[in-house]
This record gives C-alpha cells, sequence and structure tokens, in this order.
C-alpha cells in the first residue's frame, strides 16, 4: 500500500527519493507509470488530469504537493468525503514574504527610477521615497506572515479577508468594506486563495476603486487577475504598475501584452517554490495519520475552498 | 542669543522656519550672513569651512544637522571642550533600513536578473533565490536597527564593530576578527561612522577575504570605499556587484566608471535624508539643556568619533 504522485510534465524523482529516504516501506507509484491502482491510498497532486482520482478504488487521502489547493478543487469529480491536506512551509512562507517585501520596498524606493536615472547619469535627490500603505488580500498563513514583517518594519499595513473578524492585531476589513480598504491603500497585495469568488477579484471595477497610481502585486494565482484589464487601469492611470509573479497562462507567451510593458514586472512563479525537503514529512505524516484514523494536520476546508 | 546655522551651499530656510515656529525667542543667522558672532551660543553644522568656529567666541554646543559627524570632526581647529551633538530620528532609521533591506532582498531574490529575462522574455525558474548571510559593519543605532529587522525576518545576519562586546543578542566580530566574519557571509552592508580608523576600509585587501561573489552596499559615507578598488574586486569575483548610495565625489562625476558597469547600482545620497521636522526639536532640546547645565542627548564621544 503507498502513494501516487500524479503530477504531469513535472520531474517528481527528487520527491520519490526523498520519500523513500523517509519511509522505507511505503510503495510510490508516480503518474502515468500505475501498476496498482488498488494499492494506493494516498495521491500527492500537482494538476492531475481531472477525473482520474475515481480510478484508485482504495483513495483515503489527497496531499496537495504545494501551499494551494485550487487545482485539486477544480475536479468536481472528487468524491466529498475525501480529505484534502495542503503544505504549510516555513521556507515557503520564508520566500513568499521576502518576494512580497521586494515588491513593496522597490516601489517605496523607486528602484526603477533610479535605475534609469543611471542609465542617463542623472543625480537627482528629490522625493526619495513614496510614503506608502500596504493592503494584504488574504490574511492566512502567507497574507498574515507578511502583514507582521510590515508591522515589525514600522509600515502601515492593512489586511482583507473573506469574512468579518474581531480583535485582529491590524487594521482589518473584511469583503463587505472592500471600497473602504481600497481608498486607504496605495500598495495592493493579492494572497488570496483561488477560489469561485476570488477569481477575477483583481478587475477593472476593483482597480476603479484604488487611490490613484496605487501598485500591484499578484503572489497568489493568475487567474485572481482579469488580464485585459491590467493595462488599461495602468494607462487610466488607477495603477502605476503592477509586479505579476502569476499568470493564466505559464510560461507566460511570447506575444503577451504584459512582457514589453514597462510598468509591469515579470518573475516566472518563482515568488515561492515549495521545498519537498519540507513537504514530504508532513504528507508521510497526514499518511500514518490517515492509516491509525488520527485528525490530519493542514487539511483543508472544502466548502471554503482552502 | 541663538543659533547660527552654517550649511554652504544648502538652503537652510525650512529650518529656520521650523526652529522659528517651535521657539520664537530663539535668534537665528545663517551663514555666510552673520552680522553678530558673539549672539551665537549654539551652531548646526552640515560641512562647514574649517576654522570658521573660533570667530564665535560665546560658543557652547555644536550640533551636527544629520547623523553623521565626521563633517565635524574633520575640522582639528575646534576646541575639546565644545560639547558634539548628532542628531538620532526614527524616521531616518526607517529610511536607511527600508533602503539597506531593498538593497538585500533584491540580491537575495535576483531582481536584476528576472528584469533582463523579462526584456528577452525568458521564463527561466530554475534557482529562483540565492541563499545570503548578511554581514553589517557597524552596529550603531542604525545598523543594529538593520541587524533587528534582519533577524525578524529570519536571514540569517552577523555584526561586525570596532570593540570586543559580549551577550550581543545576535553573532558579534570585533575588527580583530574581520577574516572569519567575512568568510561567513556574502551580503556585506557598511553602516560604519566615518573615523580616521574607518575611512579606506572597504579596499581591495578586504575584497579578498570576502567568500567569493559576495554583494556590498555602502549606505555610510563615500570615503569608506576606495574607489580605484571596487571594479577590480568585481572583475576577479571577490564581489558580485555593488549598490552604493554614497561616493567621494557628490554628485557622482559624469566620467566616473561606476556609471557604467552593469553590476554597480548607484542612488544619489537618498538612502536616508535627515528630516528638518525631526531634527529640529532635537537641536532646541539640547540648546535648552545647554543653558541649564543638564546632560545634552546624542552628544557624541570625540575620542571615539561618534
Amino acid at each position: 500500500m503507498g502513494f501516487a504522485i500524479i503530477s504531469p510534465g513535472r520531474d517528481v524523482s527528487v520527491w520519490v527519493k526523498i520519500i523513500r529516504n523517509l519511509d522505507k516501506k511505503i510503495e510510490i507509484q508516480v503518474f502515468p507509470e500505475i501498476k496498482d491502482y488498488s494499492a494506493v491510498k494516498a495521491v500527492i497532486l500537482w494538476q492531475h488530469p481531472k477525473g482520474i482520482l475515481d480510478k484508485f478504488p482504495n483513495l483515503k487521502l489527497i496531499c496537495s504537493m504545494g501551499a494551494g489547493v485550487d487545482h485539486i478543487l477544480e475536479d468536481e469529480s472528487i468524491k466529498p468525503h475525501l480529505p484534502i491536506t495542503r503544505i504549510i512551509d516555513d521556507k515557503l512562507t520564508f520566500s513568499m514574504t521576502n518576494y512580497v517585501l521586494m515588491g513593496i520596498l522597490n516601489f517605496h524606493r523607486q528602484i526603477e527610477r533610479y535605475q534609469a536615472d543611471q542609465k542617463k547619469k542623472v543625480w537627482d535627490m528629490s522625493n526619495p521615497e513614496i510614503p506608502i500603505t500596504v493592503g494584504v488580500m488574504g490574511v492566512g498563513e502567507l497574507g498574515g506572515d507578511v502583514i507582521q514583517k510590515l508591522q515589525f518594519m514600522g509600515i502601515e499595513v492593512l489586511g482583507l479577508g473573506n469574512s468579518p473578524k474581531e480583535h485582529m492585531p491590524y487594521p482589518y476589513y473584511d469583503r463587505g468594506n472592500m471600497a473602504e480598504f481600497l481608498s486607504k491603500v496605495n500598495v495592493l497585495v493579492c494572497m488570496l486563495p483561488l477560489t469561485p469568488d476570488t477569481e477575477g477579484i483583481l478587475n477593472m471595477a476593483l482597480f476603479e476603486k484604488c487611490s490613484k497610481g496605487t501598485y500591484l502585486i499578484n503572489v497568489a494565482r493568475g487567474r485572481h487577475l482579469v488580464e485585459k484589464d491590467l493595462i488599461p487601469a495602468i494607462e487610466k492611470g488607477y495603477l502605476s504598475g503592477a509586479l505579476l509573479d502569476v499568470f493564466h497562462q505559464e510560461p507566460l507567451p511570447e506575444n503577451h501584452p504584459f512582457w514589453e510593458k514597462k510598468e509591469i514586472t515579470i518573475t516566472p512563479h518563482i515568488a515561492s517554490v515549495t521545498n519537498p525537503e519540507a513537504a514530504a514529512p508532513q504528507i508521510i505524516d497526514n499518511y500514518n495519520r490517515m492509516l491509525n484514523n488520527q485528525p490530519l494536520i493542514n487539511q483543508i476546508d472544502r466548502s471554503k475552498g482552502y
């Protein structure tokens, strides 16, 4: 009995090796070379072919290879009783936070202005800082960490989540107060989970409510952003620019207009990359918990989508 | 009785206005229009003409307009009994720290690599982070703040100061252990005061002891760096690049080779700019303390030079 790893097109040999080193007894099969479907009790997934899980008659546990589970929940064929877990990894949080802080500080301290000045040998000391208030959309493990770090740095920060919450250690807004939230910030960071509720949330109607010249950072999922609205929002001045790590189609197609828009900075989905060394022990732990009928760690609530 | 402000070539009208608003009784004269030298009990200085303080017979207090006092201590004619104060300003610390963190994160997360990839429409997800350990030279108000912020972010950091110190809340090295300090870090941040001891400390002999590919950030004073050694140190691979905010001659002359060296990022001395709103109350406070024979705040130790 054991695992199937289903992550088409990705070399998962390092995952196999790490899991084997941690627990020699667990059998591991790698999609598409599944020889014994009935031997699989748990699957480890990243963008699996929809409907495939029906082939595993003894499946008891679904593990995401990363922090997100949207790629799993999109598959409506998955039986509702199957528990789904995700990875919570300090290293993943560390990387994501550092990337976001980099984006915020580069806007605040105008690195691109100084890079352009250097090319022209211009020495211009005027207005060395853009005052900022940061709005973080999504206040879970990842968003919460960014908020905590910004507070420690003395940078004003607000959080926005789905539902009303009280006694938060920072100014908190729920979706019902979105317009007020947007009016108070000029850096907007999207760290939301991707759910039917949040898909396309970064659209022209939202950009119109932003403080003029807001800077957008999206490190969540490409589909949070209505891509065709971004360049018009920059050209109308609602946004001053954007740092994007995620896109509808990845790699970003060569003819995509984002590549050449100078106000948009593109990185190739590297804000935070799941580290198998940190993830594998969590997956094995959950596998053993499942076998022993113990509560799982980092299990998601399917009704919420995260 | 009152102040003279001596800061040749700088428009100090905003300083005059703020001091007047805070205390209408203090007389302010601005160099070179000093009508009554004997009325001056305190001077507020930034790069004053050397020897000029001898002209003030009733001088009791010397205030730097900024965090540094090297521009004052260079004037050997200043009588040893005259107390010298500097500005400690949370906003100045905030700006300096944010600038340094920006430089560190841009190296760690390789922003310039991704900017170059974007120009070529290259999507390269490999090796998204350069692992870093940061070495901060200078562990006073400013260096200490950077160290504290990095620790909170979970980034490894070491401090280096002039003399042995015990029970520091971070790994601490003194000048006697410089080689060991340099061998452990790959980002080197200079936040030292400029003294005869530290002038030219960033030179080829030091770069040769650095871990290969160390990234240099200098936000202290231009004269900490032996400028002619920097490009050879990059070309020999001791350093991978540098972020410089300060230079021997400012503005940096148009024919200076730093402008066009792609591994060097230049900003025009804007890491942190003294804010007269924060500085003026400290200067007035010290003026009143001097009149009432009370201990001064932020007085420097002339034997140490900071």
